[in-house]
């Protein structure tokens, strides 16, 4: 039994509670700013309101300003918060990492250094303080996992990543249950490179859906799958492409973090949503109006992926003729052109 | 302009019509003494009674017993026969194969030799007579690719896989119209491998779909889709481990056949069905009655892949923790046991 701390009460935070409460462990759930109506819906009838699931009795929510109670006698800390607050949540947290205590990741994102594509678990340890940093080797928790389906105890499989292997692996005999099976890698690169990645992808593989919903077309067997499957798999390669860039095994595309979060993501995911809405016409305002304000993860990768490409390009990294998919993503969801998948020059091109 | 003879007159073989019939050739499509009542309604009305829909006016329906007259002239020869006919196709092709004359194919399954596990290209070219044997290179045609979408003339992109380059880029640059895109590849056990093997995965993917439907769940967001998913990441790992297994390569998996037949196989195929019957409890017979005759090629694949697993384990080309997900297939389906996946024993084990 451990004292696990959870920083932002948000779906996905919140979903880890069930393994932690079934292993016994002490669960704290801090909600950041954004989080204030959870912990109020929490404090009073224990009911997630994103989530609409009551969370087990035993899980303690927080309000920001009751950080420190949190955190107090912490063994690990879990960062939940949202894209945007991977270096608010550095700031926030640094106070409390004060020995080498494990922390675990769900926030998902890239950043462009200047020099290169960095995953979040790493630029939420450069945003540590010094002395704090060189104790902590964050590890990034990926794998197809739909929040609504864990908070349910349903049938899940994750990988812990992370550079220390005795922190993935304990952090995982900590966590395992009969229905949250966890797998440990020490290519965290690689993961969490796929895990920020899959939001883009998930929305391109769902423009077909919206433009055959534009159409007229009916849901069912006969509609646009063939063109979804084609997007699917370049976006499978096109992630193992950026994953030789950026250091990581291209393998690991085939595996949980890779085929089978992109997978998971196209099926049940908001960013698929947000895909279709832009494939049946919708300019980028009007489908982001209909998302009713939920987080788009995908928006933030595609501007990180394409600052960073230039420099990429320049230094002979990636070729020109090199993500295809990734490319006509930027021009579709970032500069409002229309959905023209250039098919051809999928899979390095077929003429 | 030239003349394709296409052996088979179901849904993908008929399908294949509207790019050939694009190009300008000239398009013969023979029923097997399976498909009487298709050619019959062909040569009535020009509808195809599986597809629901008018094949173009230029495409010529003949009976098997025209055979002869269909051959006459044909530069080009598809095989659209279902797996269990790949014998007898070979029989009834073989007195009209009198020149190097290009075969492509679109018949998929594996055949266990007793020393090896053979794509269904090399089945055929060995079941023709010798002579004739040494001027065949049979184009394997993979890829994600529903009948009714293509016959619908929708986006759709494939590979063409033989040992013979020339063929396969000759037959591409013939067919390729602006949705219909062609890759080649003169990896033909892996291509052909994965088209085979994602039927047989592509049912136990959809067993979660059945177990939540038989549980009182809505279709939805909140199902089984982190189970699925992971068992669609498992099939991707297990087809590569098989690829490698036949000599094909295993980076195969990260493309066009396979994890993008394997994703379109999920969401619009018959062998998803299938396996959803089995997911909800129905013993094997009821789950086949379900399906009213429809083809399951996923039995005939497991039957194979499981009559070669001894001499394979014999051999230590496959390990007995391997193929964990496969393995459960076979008590599944071809045992009548129930659904119990393995997932600790996934990617490798999880311990």
């Amino acid at each position: 039994m451990s004292v696990f701390t959870i920083v932002g009460a948000g779906m996905m935070g919140s979903a880890l509670s069930p393994p932690l409460v079934d292993r016994g462990h002490e669960v704290r759930l801090v909600g950041t700013h954004l989080d204030g109506e959870i912990i109020e819906s929490l404090k009073s009838n224990g009911t997630h309101p994103k989530l609409r699931y009551a969370l087990d009795a035993g899980v303690k929510p927080f309000f920001l300003d009751e950080i420190e109670r949190a955190m107090h006698g912490a063994q690990t800390i879990i960062l939940g918060v949202n894209s945007k607050g991977i270096h608010w949540a550095a700031e926030a947290i640094a106070p409390f990492v004060e020995s080498d205590i494990p922390i675990a990741m769900i926030t998902k994102g890239l950043e462009w250094t200047g020099t290169e594509l960095q995953v979040f678990p790493d630029t939420f340890r450069d945003a540590l303080p010094r002395a704090v940093r060189e104790k902590v080797h964050p590890v990034g928790i990926t794998g197809p996992c739909i929040a609504g389906e864990l908070v349910r105890r349903s049938e899940t499989c994750v990988v812990f990543a992370g550079r220390d292997t005795k922190v993935c692996a304990s952090l995982a005999a900590s966590m395992r249950t009969d229905y949250y099976h966890v797998w440990t890698s020490p290519d965290v690169v690689a993961h969490e490179a796929c895990a920020a990645l899959k939001n883009a992808f998930a929305m391109g593989i769902a423009f077909p859906a919206g433009i055959h919903e534009a159409r007229g077309g009916q849901p069912g067997s006969i509609a646009l799958h063939n063109f979804e499957s084609a997007v699917f798999a370049e976006a499978a390669r096109e992630t193992a492409t950026l994953l030789r860039i950026m250091g990581g095994d291209p393998n690991v595309v085939i595996g949980l973090s890779g085929v089978g979060d992109l997978d998971v993501t196209t099926n049940g995911g908001r960013t698929g949503r947000f895909g279709r809405w832009l494939g049946t016409g919708l300019t980028v305002e009007q489908a982001i109006e209909k998302m009713e304000g939920a987080t788009l993860e995908c928006l933030d990768v595609l501007e990180v992926v394409r600052s960073a490409l230039p420099a990429l390009e320049a230094s002979g990294t990636v070729e020109p003729a090199e993500l295809p998919l990734l490319r006509h993503l930027f021009e579709v969801a970032l500069d409002g052109q229309p959905v023209n998948m250039p098919f051809d020059r999928f899979f390095g091109g077929n003429t």
